[in-house]
């Protein structure tokens, strides 16, 4: 018998749609159905088959569901659950993929009327590519990586074990942690990072004295890489940054202090002290690729495509 | 006939090493040495019979040979070059592969007797890993990429053609700027995004309050490209930085200006104008995309060891 009766995915986005092909893979759900603010995402998936049904309307798509799964930009979670909240069947699971937590269960917390007897499990898988759209998602995106629950009073046991069991399919670790935790970490390895390659892209691209055409040409010596990060979904991370506030701009103030530190040892000509740093961020890369969190996921998705799996 | 009877890599690292590659799988030289200040990654170099002799006095690798192409770091230019001078033969020519050209051109001249007949041509081939050592080199390491000629009063056009017609083999494109033109170009593309990523790198490893074990495990999720940049050779980088440092001190500032306009945008909840830099560095990255520019080459280097070339 498959885990669900009637999935529901609110958004088939690059991480909806790839959750959508484990499901249709194993078998997860007897029925699964999406909505998506985009008609053509919506249409797209159902080519595609890795859906089974689409609806025109949030409230339908969320009828008889035992899973709903958001999978949208975390503004919109607000107004999406305030829709579907006289919709839903008792003992529905609701679970999420939103890249902050705090945010995410205060914004469904706000908009869930307190006597409805379902269970809420806030999850975040860590994986993803810059990549958008339900044609952009793959079934081995998640691959050994972490996904993270971050449970609160109204996440049951039961419940955490059910979607704990929905992302092992997709080949993911289980991480349990606090909201506040699981922010402040993806603030440091995540959020800022981001924020930074969106930064240094903006900046290189608006030199002047620079041609345009040469940034691109030469790219490859560097700037590629946060071009890369550069090109992830503007709404996704305007609602993340927004949404990740405090912890976010603490950062940011920390990073430039390094960073006029490390001008200080250019501009003094302290290279022993560059030294020192590099050794120390090269031994951290080591470490990373130690911890397998390296191999890119486009590489694995070329991979599998190259040698399909048995 | 061979392209060059007797060329001499000075350096048998990522680059060196892999430029060697090419030179032995399209018989570009009669013969090919090297030296290096690690025996050890001489002694590796011959066992992979990418080199056909090898030296202890960098003074004997260069007798006889009609190319001498430096490839170490750029700070140990100076030394080389003097201690190399009196052992060049009458029409040898001199290339490089040096990531700074106003600074490597003047350690070559400042150590280059004026009355000896040798042709100099700074070049640059604008590609590379993270990784180092003879081992970490591959032939396809170059493929697509451009190759950066900048030259000055002693790049003949003879020896500037013949060193064109050698990283052609390497599947190179060739494009010729004055040295100054090029390390601000690269300060822009290459070198801010480097110190970029060892400054976060170096930040978030130091935050105090968060476990190095959670940074490490969750750094798929951002940091990890930054990782890979930031695993880049430190001594090669710090002699990046010390001998381009005008322009990138410049840059720099730049930069900080506009990551404090972020975090102004942030901090007063300024939603569409995220929305607004993140919407132009994804097209930004789009066009990097066409431009063929985004391959990463460990992903060309996997594929080619899967379907090894014919």
């Amino acid at each position: 018998m498959p885990l669900f009766n009637k999935i529901t995915i609110i958004g088939i986005g690059l991480i909806g749609s790839s959750l959508a092909r484990v499901i249709k893979r194993d078998n997860l759900a007897q029925s699964l159905g999406c909505f998506d603010a985009n008609p053509q995402y919506m249409q797209k998936a159902l080519e595609l088959g890795i859906v089974d049904e689409i609806y025109s309307d949030v409230t339908d798509s969320v009828k008889n569901a035992d899973l709903i799964v958001l999978a949208t930009p975390v503004g919109a979670y607000g107004e999406i659950v305030k829709k579907i909240a006289p919709f839903l069947s008792p003992q529905t699971i609701i679970t999420d993929v939103g890249s902050v937590k705090q945010y995410t269960i205060k914004e469904i917390e706000a908009n869930l009327p307190t006597d409805i007897d379902i269970s809420v499990v806030p999850g975040h898988p860590v994986a993803g590519t810059e990549k958008s759209g339900p044609e952009a998602g793959f079934a081995t995106l998640f691959d050994g990586r972490w996904f993270i629950i971050t449970p609160y009073e109204r996440s049951t046991e039961s419940a955490v074990n059910k979607i704990s069991e929905l992302w092992s399919h997709a080949q993911m670790r289980v991480d349990i942690m606090t909201p506040e935790h699981h922010d402040k970490v993806m603030a440091a390895v995540s959020h800022l990072p981001h924020l930074i390659a969106f930064s240094i892209v903006g900046t290189v691209a608006d030199l002047e004295g620079y041609e345009q055409k040469e940034i691109i040409k030469y790219s490859a010596s560097g700037v590629r890489d946060s071009t890369r990060i550069s090109g992830s979904d503007p709404t996704m991370w305007r609602d993340i940054f927004l949404n990740n506030e405090d912890t976010i701009l603490e950062l940011i103030q920390r990073f430039v202090e390094d960073l006029i530190a490390l001008e200080r040892n250019i501009r003094w000509n302290e290279g022993d002290k560059l030294f020192d740093l590099f050794s120390r961020t090269r031994k951290i890369r080591t470490e990373v690729v130690e911890a397998k969190q390296d191999q890119p996921e486009t590489e694995k998705k070329l991979l599998s495509e190259l040698k399909p799996l048995d």
